[in-house]
């Protein structure tokens, strides 16, 4: 696959921005999640953890594109060819396997639910997100449509149930929290649904149109902006409901998280 | 030897993986030990420490592993050669030596047992633990199978002891825990035991196959996840069993660790 100058750095260049913004997301989560309740601060801190991952990964993620390709071609027809050492897709589901799940300990952590609740909501929120990254690793590292087709169903399947457990679980919990986080819980909420719903999208560029530049930039910049929205964004919600829960619960109900002590 | 790229790559990966994973359990450590009892964060830093050598380490292995192979062969027969630059096994047993009697310190500390049996089974866990660890690198590096052997053989005697010292004196110590810990506190000694079983088998697969790719891969794959587990796993286990303790036990016990102050 070839990739115009233009085509190759605007992936380069989100991949670059995204460390910065990863790297950002860290540290204001590790330093702001300190003057909160401990009760909450976790959720805060496994936000921060996140997004580390995620900066470790994008950097990895950069090398990787940049030894990938090589410009070749005199100045006037010079284009980006792929190199030996392909494009290490594997990154983002290392990444994946370990910042997906811990996104579900994100957002469980915050509302602090009654023990035995919070703790049967993570296990099958765990669980179903390390069956979707698992189930779509083998069909995106396939050439074959058919192959990719058929993973890409597979990993819908734990995809709809997390899906579903936020559209309805989750709604009928809201009703414990306090009024004045409701909303923001609830933006969080449609934050993940609408940020996921893209990579099922994004990975089917590339499975509509195989060995298509442009369908590889799609897939980079559009798993780039979904990780950057459904990581540190999601993390500045998580830590909004966590600062406004610190604020307005008596201080006698600090203590540590019910679901993760 | 050779590997096919698949199998370079798939232990390239599980090393990138592992320093992803060593990094945010180290981070996780240091930050929500921070709100649990004085005297129960000495285990919990224990344990960031534990995860940041061995991120550390795994950083130096993954360029290791890159300088020790190289691609070679037109694009059809590519498969990757050993370099004149060896893959240095090495910086294993510089980190095991440093983390694994580290690991024995966690595990007593978040015990907070009374001075005297606490010191004296530290003591006797970390000295097993050294020798278990000097024991066996003679024997990785050399490439004569009677030695491998003889040193595998003597680096189990350690082993087993320690194996000896946690089904029993720990087993016997279970009692004086609170009741509310003892189900972590059996798991994290599980977890040692098995994951720890696994090093010597995992060293064994180069002792019947020397030369041989797969046994490599295994060998490497093999201790890469042993050791997110006996590290980074168990180090969420004896933060939970901290945090559990620090929840339930009253304010006026807190003080520094008996065992370490």
């Amino acid at each position: 696959m070839q990739l115009s100058i233009p085509q190759f750095e605007l992936v380069s260049n989100m991949f670059s921005f995204t460390i910065a913004a990863m790297g950002a997301a860290a540290l204001f989560f590790f330093f702001a999640g300190g003057p909160l309740r401990p009760k909450y601060r976790i959720a805060v801190y496994v936000s921060g953890v996140v997004v580390a991952i995620a900066c470790y990964h994008y950097f990895r993620i950069y090398q990787s594109w940049h030894t990938g390709y090589a410009i070749t071609g005199t100045e006037a027809t010079a284009v980006y060819q792929e190199t030996n050492t392909p494009f290490n897709d594997a990154y983002r589901y290392a990444d994946w396997i370990l910042t997906v799940p811990l996104l579900m300990v994100e957002l469980v952590a915050v509302l602090a639910l009654p023990v035995l609740l919070g703790r049967s909501l993570l296990t099958r929120l765990v669980i179903a997100a390390v069956a979707m990254i698992a189930l779509g690793y083998p069909g995106e590292i396939s050439a074959e449509p058919t192959t990719r087709w058929i993973f890409w169903g597979l990993s819908m399947v734990p995809f709809l149930y997390i899906l579903y457990v936020l559209l309805t679980e989750l709604t009928s919990s809201l009703e414990r929290q306090p009024e004045q986080v409701r909303g923001r819980i609830s933006a969080a909420r449609w934050l993940i649904i609408l940020a996921w719903s893209f990579y099922p999208i994004a990975y089917l560029a590339t499975t509509f149109f195989p060995g298509n530049s442009t369908a590889e930039v799609v897939l980079q910049v559009g798993y780039t902006i979904a990780d950057v929205v459904a990581k540190a964004l999601f993390g500045v919600f998580i830590y909004l409901i966590a600062a406004k829960k610190s604020e307005i619960e008596p201080a006698e109900t600090s203590s540590l998280n019910p679901v993760l002590a």
